[in-house]
């Protein structure tokens, strides 16, 4: 028991190291030997939980999504609109990738030119950010000559945008970027100004 | 004479390689030996124009700013309003980034995480966007409660973010795009819904 304790705990610290390793330097740049450094473990332990670097990618990528995942539910259910929970779920986004190596890491490994995979996370969000415009569709909440289409692509653009842009400044993945980008969004997208009035005052993480 | 056009052609060979290179593969995996043999040239000769691969990184920047440049100037000069061009310059570069690798890989050089230089050409292209949406404002093109800052911020972080999501879907880089874009941004932007049917409908790029 102490032991499996002791491997989920050595799983945890290479996971985090790896996602500060990624996040630094890029995939391609990123060693196992820096990595198992970082995490205070040898390279045989290294091994033993993850058998290659692109294993280790694809695990930081999903833990990345389901701190998203859980992230997006709890946006969800404190949310009195789909509008609310879509300003909710993209500020806390922004300020997880600031704030959490694994979230950004995560993102950023899904547009990394060295790694040749899917679409990864920002193909999810994609999918979550397109789920939530229909339902506000669907519930009146957006402006009748917005396509849900194009209302996807800008805001899963400018939050790909952002995660790369902050890479080199920071102040890109700040709140008052987040709130900048939805005074700016949520006129367009509302169905009537009190919608958007309300739709940015009620989420927390957009102050 | 004729040594000096056949340096200036082995010169634009090697650049052109090399952006294909760093748009396919990011700056880290580009090898100068992959470079210098997609050019159909030497070793030596490679060195000889370009002694680093950070250098010859930095010139595939240079060279896309210079043709971002000359494609804001165009837009500029045959647009009848701040936002036509606007439009027309932005539709422009997801475009280019498109058709041309040079753009391409200048662009996303710029937040290459295995590169550590400066903000690179999304730091021009915020300045220059930031130009033209300051400009709009002054000619009473945009709409009273939109912020220039915001403004930029958004168009800036959606460039950024096409160009990102081009690298894994190319169809994220296609005309069909920017203009979903610009449907959604302009009635936002412009003080009046003529203002932005006429952004739309004067501007060459974004049919």
């Amino acid at each position: 028991m102490v032991k499996q304790v002791r491997a989920a705990r050595t799983r945890r610290a290479l996971l985090q190291a790896a996602a500060e390793v990624f996040a630094a330097d890029g995939y391609a740049m990123a060693s196992l030997p820096s990595i198992s450094a970082r995490a205070g473990v040898s390279a045989g332990a290294l091994h033993f939980h993850f058998s290659s670097k692109a294993l280790l990618a694809t695990e930081v990528e999903n833990a990345a999504a389901e701190v998203l995942r859980s992230a997006v539910e709890r946006s969800r259910s404190s949310s009195a609109t789909w509008l609310e929970t879509l300003v909710d779920a993209t500020s806390g986004l922004l300020v997880a990738m600031a704030a959490d190596p694994v979230v950004c890491a995560g993102f950023r490994l899904g547009s990394d030119p060295s790694r040749k995979n899917g679409p990864g996370l920002p193909g999810w969000w994609r999918t979550w950010v397109h789920d939530l415009v229909v339902q506000a569709r669907a519930a009146g909440e957006l402006a009748d000559d917005v396509s849900p289409e194009g209302a996807t692509a800008v805001i899963v653009a400018a939050t790909v945008g952002f995660g790369a842009l902050g890479s080199r400044e920071h102040d890109w993945l700040s709140p008052e970027r987040a709130g900048q980008f939805w005074a700016f969004v949520l006129p367009r997208l509302a169905a009537s100004p009190q919608q958007a009035t309300g739709a940015v005052t009620g989420a927390s993480g957009a102050e």
